[in-house]
């Protein structure tokens, strides 16, 4: 692995207007990823970073994850063969966050339910109450 | 206001598969939020809410997310103007993340530095050493 990242910027103007990659990973050292598809743009999941995973993305071109629940470092599709594989990479103006355009290997589904995206849900409401409504 | 939620499901198949919206709060009482314009689907933001957030979101059909620099409630676009109508907000597999698709009200952007996306550099691998590029 290469070096870690440089520490926050401080100042909000070159935070958000620099060249310089430093991001902020929060109090539990983690850093927020939303992935999408490369081709059609379909949110696939979110997921978190820890420093390592953020290296270990950037150094390989394919995505890796801090499960939180397992509190472990992750290679999503390690298991199932789903590699996502790295199209581009974005992070935000205040850089706390990361957005990873990715190609997924294999037979395709990126959610552990089997399906190509986790967010097949929609939350409907009624008389107050939400209630999940699936695809 | 209505009613809080639920607590998070223990079980996991109830809390993947169910009908029951029982968002899973993190400890700091947080919920990541992914934004995406609701008619070409560019990822705009990401941002989170608190319990309260979320309900005004769901209640009203307006955006809401709690600031955690300022540790506050942020009606997003109460000031510009740039008010985020909801179309479609939708839950992830264990209900730890929202998504929105919205719509933008006034002159379009929703990031504060005046772009349309909060997401306006990308992360270029040079030598190891990441920069950023700004489109």
């Amino acid at each position: 692995m290469t070096s870690t990242f440089p520490s926050p910027i401080a100042d909000k103007s070159k935070n958000e207007e620099g060249a310089v990659f430093a991001p902020r990973f929060d109090a539990s050292g983690l850093i927020t990823a939303v992935v999408t598809d490369a081709g059609d743009g379909t949110l696939l999941m979110v997921a978190h970073m820890n420093e390592e995973a953020l290296r270990l993305t950037l150094d390989t071109g394919i995505a890796h994850y801090w499960s939180r629940s397992r509190k472990a470092l992750w290679k999503k599709g390690e298991t199932s063969g789903n590699l996502q594989t790295i199209t581009e990479i974005r992070t935000d103006c205040d850089q706390d966050a990361i957005w990873l355009k990715v190609k997924v290997a294999g037979d395709g589904p990126t959610c552990h339910t089997g399906r190509r995206s986790c967010f097949y849900r929609t939350i409907s409401l009624g008389d107050g109450k939400a209630v999940l409504i699936k695809e």
